[in-house]
């Protein structure tokens, strides 16, 4: 260790939470939360649904590429390119959800997903999840179904361009940086493993 | 375009916005806004200072590490592992923002910092940004200083190690993986500038 005393490893008690403020998206609670040491402190905390991404690899005409969907975000106040996804409804399992949102945005169904793992959008704040999924032999023969107010489209970009270009400009989603980097390395070590397949000798040899 | 009718790319007009609630760590208005076909709708957003984040590059006894810090952490109820950072105060630039933090949760300082962009946290509800840079020539000639109700612990962790633990177990803050996407974007875009350099026949032969 460099620093501290290991109190950083130690986990808090939460005493009490009230709700300060409920909305359609998320609560807002206030807690009285126990230091290991016997402090007690207030936090503020986000109470939200968990959240589901897919990233959708296609074969497109010229390679590779990945199913996106352009949307005008509220918060930033610009346009963004993002993998499909959105909010996981209650008693829907995540992966339930990722099929969902890529029908409903993009109208296209996939023939097999992988479950990518979860990350917390925030756990400063925010006890919610964000899974992501890959989807992979996706076929237009679902049908588009956009909530009330999503103004969506959908497009491929090759893969090679979707690695350039994020984390800027439109693709400054930081949860599809995420989804990127968790596909890609999933994509990776399955190349891995095919090498080391094939670089055994045959057993009957 | 494989579904839409290109109004995923309009802007939106903001109409008015309220404030119902403000706490220390954020603001929740209630914003009414126009679409580009005319039709008002009501949405909920999170006004959050801007945050940093500093990918800490040190050389460690048994090769290049990664200077980390261990909290507990009030949203997900769990302790984390992450990069150091926090809040850039008002007025501050991201970058001293980031040189404080280090300071302040390792006891390090860099003798160099590059600016690795931003991202959004989450631009469907939030318009804050999350800024990243890569520090190097850490050395700990600073003085750990943590804020009230901080208990942090730093300590070194390989650079091959935080790679293979990111996105799972205590390195599940969405974040830091966006923080080590671009720090491993920066260091691979040079070592391919250096191999370009290196292949090129010298001037003067």
């Amino acid at each position: 260790m460099v620093a501290g005393d290991g109190s950083g490893g130690l986990k808090w008690r939460r005493v009490s939470t009230r709700e300060l403020l409920s909305t359609r998206i998320f609560k807002v609670v206030e807690r009285d939360c126990e230091a290991p040491g016997g402090k007690v402190g207030r936090f503020v905390a986000l109470e939200a649904p968990e959240w589901a991404t897919v990233v959708p690899l296609v074969e497109g005409p010229e390679g590779p590429a990945f199913l996106m969907v352009r949307q005008y975000r509220h918060g930033s106040d610009e346009i963004s390119v993002e993998f499909p996804g959105g909010v996981v409804e209650e008693g829907e399992e995540p992966a339930a959800a990722a099929a969902r949102e890529l029908e409903e945005e993009t109208g296209y169904r996939a023939r097999s997903m992988t479950d990518l793992g979860w990350t917390y959008p925030n756990p400063a704040f925010m006890g919610n999840r964000f899974h992501v999924f890959l989807a992979e032999g996706c076929e237009p023969e679902g049908r588009v179904c956009l909530d009330e107010h999503e103004l969506v489209d959908a497009f491929l970009v090759p893969v090679g361009e979707v690695r350039e270009r994020m984390g800027k400009g439109q693709y400054s989603h930081a949860l599809m940086v995420v989804a990127l980097y968790l596909a890609e390395r999933e994509l990776r070590s399955r190349s891995a493993a095919e090498r080391e397949l094939a670089s055994r000798p045959s057993a009957g040899l």
